[in-house]
């Protein structure tokens, strides 16, 4: 098999796609942001990689505090919509007709109609470039009633967005389940 | 509708799975990573988070560079593997019988066999916890030549694996095309 060299590329399939919110001068916004993960477990936190000169940097340098709210498939055109404009032009709100809640910490805002909604403090930010790197101590997490079984999240009611960032750019479903995870590599244990 | 509180948890659906490769005492070792994220644009920066006892966590300190291998789903009983056992005990390499290669920094071992391989040196190291999250600047990156389409990583050759963390604990495929992004936001632009 041959290698063929693409450059220096961050060429990670699938990743998540999360609504970030953040008050700015009191009022919510949001931004779509792809460049999210978990960065730590025990406290859990969060991180979300954020442009300079993106409103919602604004708002979260004003609090320091953030909240990352997962869309369902049903809120692609919203989500897209919140990584294509700024809200320093349009009430992202208003058009998107999201209706927002307030948690545990007050001023990190959070949207209804998303079946996830998680709000962190922040703990570092980091200016690597292009980006800051805002890390966050989540503080609570919601699900909306209608999305869990026996408690817990149901990934097959919350219907979440897979983003292929490049090359081609596109929101996927998630498709079937191939393995059940820390259990299918047990089989190669009799290899050792 | 009503949102019930999950206490402090990292909820975000799907993760991308890959395997972080580091030379540990001059040997490829390999563990399985759901706490990966793009850091940064421009430079292009990784990070990924690994848990303090970690022998691939040594590597990477002995030779401040890593390596990002994103597995397809033909890989899944190998990449759960790597995340069930430590390189202290095994041989990773061997019983997965991964082929390995190197590239630009010549001390990041590489995947022969994952469609998407990508080489980092350690920009920032952040103990956050249970966690360090290691921060790399992408140097280079790699596609298998039976994965592209015109010159491009084509998702639909590669079949990577999306994780959900929890509470199902489960790698699926990636399904159908819900939408482009950049793209199906713009519909909302004529309501503003």
């Amino acid at each position: 098999m041959n290698k063929i060299p693409m450059g220096p590329e961050t060429l990670i399939y699938p990743l998540p796609i999360v609504l970030v919110g953040a008050n700015v001068d009191d009022k919510p916004n949001f931004l779509a942001v792809g460049a999210c993960g978990i960065a730590n477990a025990e406290p859990p936190m969060i991180s979300v990689a954020i442009r300079h000169n993106r409103y919602t940097d604004k708002g979260i340098r004003q609090n320091m505090t953030f909240s990352v709210n997962l869309p369902s498939r049903d809120m692609v055109k919203e989500t897209d919509y919140c990584g294509i404009v700024s809200g320093s032009k349009v009430n992202k709100v208003e058009v998107c007709q999201f209706r927002i809640f307030y948690g545990k910490l007050k001023n990190a805002p959070l949207i209804e109609q998303c079946p996830i909604n998680i709000e962190c403090k922040v703990a570092h930010i980091l200016d690597l470039g292009s980006h800051s790197l805002v890390i966050g101590t989540v503080e609570e997490s919601y699900t909306s009633d209608n999305c869990l079984t026996g408690g817990k999240p149901d990934i097959s009611k919350i219907q979440p967005l897979a983003w292929v960032r490049q090359p081609s750019r596109q929101y996927h479903a998630l498709g079937e389940v191939v393995a059940k995870s820390h259990s299918v590599g047990q089989e190669l244990k009799g290899k050792e």
